[in-house]
């Protein structure tokens, strides 16, 4: 998977590009929302394309392989084929809702032991287990199982752990190399950095992925409940170490403020299930910032939910309305808050791009940090 | 409001007309989708248009009273502003939900007094104040508040029933005559015919309806739990005794069997939550016959939902994906299923009206019935 640097800010390192993928191009710095179990929350996939213009979505390993499951998956022709979606996925390896959502979890050398959340069925993901799971469902970008560290979690289990995903993630390396893709396209193994919030772990990990020698790195194990300035400075050292010609993931996060900031610490690509899970709640991001609709002050608010945003679905429905649907339970009011989060979390990245392309991201980024954190 | 008849066919009473509202005019047979509390439950203001192809969709009184309330609708110009549809609407008076819903309800001569179903608030509803509300609401046709009578329903409660409903129905008309539309266009107001299963309350009440002299007429009190054949009976007898030159509304109904054949006795508008409600659970009406696609037989049928339908949803989601949707419980499964649903049933209305128009709708309704009916 090729990936062209286009710009760096001269103000901070924040970088434009693209990476290429067998189901086209991604522009960078890009933001990926979540497509859990095959469907994005509450969005059509045609409304990916035209409302929030995705460039990537992503899948969740732990979920497909579950349901629909793989001989499905595998008859369809894989993910994309399955669920309709012609541009770039990425899968996550499963791993992290082993830890948050599977029972009776036993780690071992081999792998991790479970228990479906769905129906208590007993399941093994294994390293090499996943990278044939992820072969089937097929997606562009596939990532390697580790272990995402709870915070806090103390040295010593911070420690053992990382050996663990080093050592799987060699063995991810090694079945990802010794097999193919099963549907003509080429699939692309991103590893992941873990640590904890540890310095020396971190630094031992980001040097350790790195000598893998892919097309990409992620950043695992944030986002989990520490300071937003453990996230910044665990990034920073991170973005340090990786290799300036290839793209960053920083996985699971975030917030429109904790985008802006990683970006410009040099992270490429994000994901997270803010915009759509916080959006069926009531909560919208805006460009003039965090409105919770619920709130008595939008009753009557017949105004657009965000005059700052030119897609459809953010100008055409009023906030009262969206009120109105959200306090009446209407599955309306979790398309509409969905659509336009995801709008938002995808304008965000788009300009924070030009900016980059601009030259002048750091200045602006600044301003956009004060708007989109402050309370409507 | 204008009723044109274009043509009847010749093997059946059914109907091909045109009425013309302020937002538009509406080809007859028609589906309303029901949109309960100013949403069409899981769809999308502009899918309605784009993909189900609606001309004209229904409102609840009852609903939109109590959420979003007057105060809202008169503020945004009316519900058609308020969520952002420009077509036709046609709203019902409340009485079927006052029954259906509402808590401590309590019939006197002035109306209904009842509990709100959300908060238990007291709330009364008289003839002359459904009329108002419907002004504000500013639905296109509105409907006479009436008493539903439940199946089954003795002959003396019918019968002081009906006296009640048409006691109402005289106040509903002097309110209406004495008062105009709060937003500069023209409304028109629907009778309800009454009378439970008996012939002669049918009789008694279809001529006191139709000597009120109104733009369209409604036959209500039926679809609640009656044998098909009295749902045929009356609507028949009905039917017959309206007037030729006016629109005809079976409210509620119905399975798209009871659809066919209430055109094929002169009904000319039609509505029910069933393409969507049944849509969420999983049941898909096709030009084929019925999917219930929780069946594992649908598991592994990766062609489009139906072939034979050319909307966009029908033919882009497969079967198994939608099943994978549904079972997970992923809420794009109820919007595709209420997407595909609806499109279907206006496909339905939209073929009967070409049938009737080209003078071979008894023969195609009668092979029509079997595929829509079987279970597949």
């Amino acid at each position: 998977m090729r990936f062209d640097k286009e710009a760096v800010d001269p103000g901070s390192k924040a970088r434009a590009g693209k990476f290429y993928t067998a189901h086209g191009v991604v522009d960078t710095p890009i933001f990926m929302p979540v497509g859990t179990a095959g469907t994005v929350k509450a969005v059509h996939q045609r409304e990916l394309i035209q409302d929030v213009r995705a460039q990537i979505i992503l899948g969740n390993t732990y979920h497909l392989y579950l349901r629909p499951g793989l001989d499905l998956l595998k008859k369809a022709g894989g993910l994309h084929r399955f669920m309709g979606w012609d541009l770039p996925i990425l899968t996550d390896s499963g791993g992290y809702q082993v830890y948050s959502l599977a029972n009776a979890r036993k780690i071992v050398k081999d792998g991790v032991h479970f228990r479906s959340h769905i129906d208590g069925g007993l399941h093994v993901f294994s390293p090499e287990g996943v990278i044939d799971i992820q072969r089937v469902i097929g997606a562009d970008i596939i990532m390697a199982f580790d272990e995402c560290t709870p915070y806090p979690c103390d040295y010593s289990y911070a420690a053992n752990s990382l050996k663990l995903t080093h050592d799987w993630l060699k063995r991810c390396c090694s079945r990802f190399d010794e097999t193919e893709g099963l549907y003509g396209y080429e699939q692309t193994l991103f590893p992941i950095v873990q640590g904890s919030v540890y310095v020396d772990l971190r630094k031992q990990s980001a040097e350790f992925v790195a000598s893998s020698d892919r097309a990409g790195y992620a950043i695992g194990g944030l986002s989990v409940g520490e300071p937003a300035e453990e996230l910044y400075a665990i990034t920073d050292q991170v973005c340090n170490i990786l290799p300036e010609d290839k793209p960053r993931y920083l996985m699971g996060v975030g917030t429109p403020e904790n985008i802006l900031e990683a970006i410009a610490l040099g992270v490429d690509m994000f994901d997270c299930v803010m915009p759509t899970r916080n959006g069926r709640n009531g909560m919208l991001f805006t460009t003039e910032g965090i409105i919770n609709i619920r709130n008595e002050k939008w009753k009557e608010d017949l105004t657009p939910l965000d005059p700052g945003l030119s897609n459809e679905i953010s100008s055409f429905y009023s906030r009262a309305y969206l009120r109105h649907l959200i306090v009446s339970k209407e599955m309306l009011g979790a398309q509409i808050a969905s659509l336009h989060n995801l709008s938002f979390y995808l304008w965000l990245v788009g300009e924070s791009r030009r900016h980059i392309l601009a030259g002048n991201f750091n200045v602006w980024k600044s301003e956009m940090v004060e708007k989109v954190k402050r309370r409507l």
